[in-house]
């Protein structure tokens, strides 16, 4: 049996367990509220180019997870139809953090910020994101498993 | 010994082999020519997303590997610096294909434009990159393993 | 008494005459054709940045209106909801042109690339568009002014 | 004589009386900080497009005059490489705002986030925007005529 999304804390739970993404690249929402969330990821090798610094795939996708996250803790389905990313500065390892935050919200489109630092608060890249919101309710399984 | 990069198809061995966070998701250069790539991957499990879709992150991924190859096939260095993607339509599944073409090359800035399609043709994402070329010339290991 | 568009060439003369911020602007559609597009202006003092070069906003402008035009080809209405623009060479004067070329046409959701190039035939910008598709079929007026 | 700029006042002045694509199209500068600008106008039929709604590129310039305002305010010369932008309402007229804050600030690139408003305070526009740094000094004219 599926029961609707109760609350965000939910959602953060199943990302971190379901999108097999996610899990796959290293990536976890740490934080999430209405319109906003976090998401991290420790740099590792495997998020590494052919010239050793973090690559912009990696870089994108823990700014989409914490886009995701954001988006869809309203509890109804919200589907990424844009996205466009800045690259400012090369990470040089540790804690990457991922933090987005709503800019706007209508009935069928909003929009994200998100802002990806390292551990020393500079920022790494920028990214914006639009998403296109459907009516369906998020179904979440009646019980996460622990990450 | 470190040699100066000779051909294209160097650079599409070097990012198969060198580019961890390609190999990490599935990812291979297929085809390379001077401002011209195209790279594949084919969906497995670890690109979905918490519904079970190929997710935005695997789809840039892909584009960014394509971008990176015909950006960096003139042998000299090439450092994205902005990316914006447009999701229009959900994989279902099988090969995944990014083909990059260059639409401006200058001596500081190129930029390229990179179709993502499915197996039928269909387009899944269109995405616009540009690059800042550095004035260093890709020093290649000696040899590289066959991938 | 209002008529529904027969064809493309009407839509470029409403253009024309009736985009008051095209005519405004010193921007006027050129060809047209199913997803497809040209726009062109002619370099003015109007359209220069305080230190005499061609506005991005200009040219912005000019790449909107060849998008406009090539997404509202089909027949019914298009509404622009994202676009990005990288900015690759300086304008020196002369005639601009923006293509526009369809790279995907959805039922709800179609994007274009656009290429502004100058006299030379030297790329000064891209843009990247994306619409959303409506149902409606964009009712034209019986009688359009010659342009 | 030229000489160097002292403050971003001068800077805003210089916008306002020199870029003739703002004064062409109704915008100017209302505030300016380091890092930080405003920029407005009223909406008027020349902002129009076809079906009398804001046009697409009157939106952009008045975002892309703030973002100048803005990536200029250091006194260093910034030139716009990339912009991406979010169209998410409507405009029904009145006075539209755009605010420019600076998300990063480095040597050589700097990206900057643009908020368009109307006078609700309703989110019409987001834009995201780079520039290239140049090592410049921006050289204003002795005196700016008042605007």
């Amino acid at each position: 049996m599926i029961q609707p999304a109760a609350d965000c804390s939910r959602i953060k739970e199943f990302i971190n367990s379901r999108d097999l993404y996610a899990v796959h690249n290293g990536i976890s929402v740490s934080e999430i509220g209405p319109g906003y969330a976090t998401a991290r990821m420790t740099m590792a090798d495997h998020m590494r180019n052919g010239l050793g610094m973090l690559h912009g795939g990696a870089l994108f996708g823990l700014a989409d997870v914490a886009f995701a996250a954001a988006s869809n803790s309203h509890g109804t389905m919200a589907v990424g139809i844009s996205a466009s990313m800045t690259f400012v500065k090369a990470a040089t390892g540790g804690m990457i953090t991922a933090e987005a935050r709503e800019t706007s919200l209508g009935p069928k489109i909003a929009t994200y910020a998100i802002t990806v630092t390292d551990e020393a608060g500079e920022t790494l890249a920028t990214f914006q994101g639009m998403v296109y919101r459907k009516k369906d309710r998020i179904e979440l399984p009646p019980e996460i498993p622990a990450d």
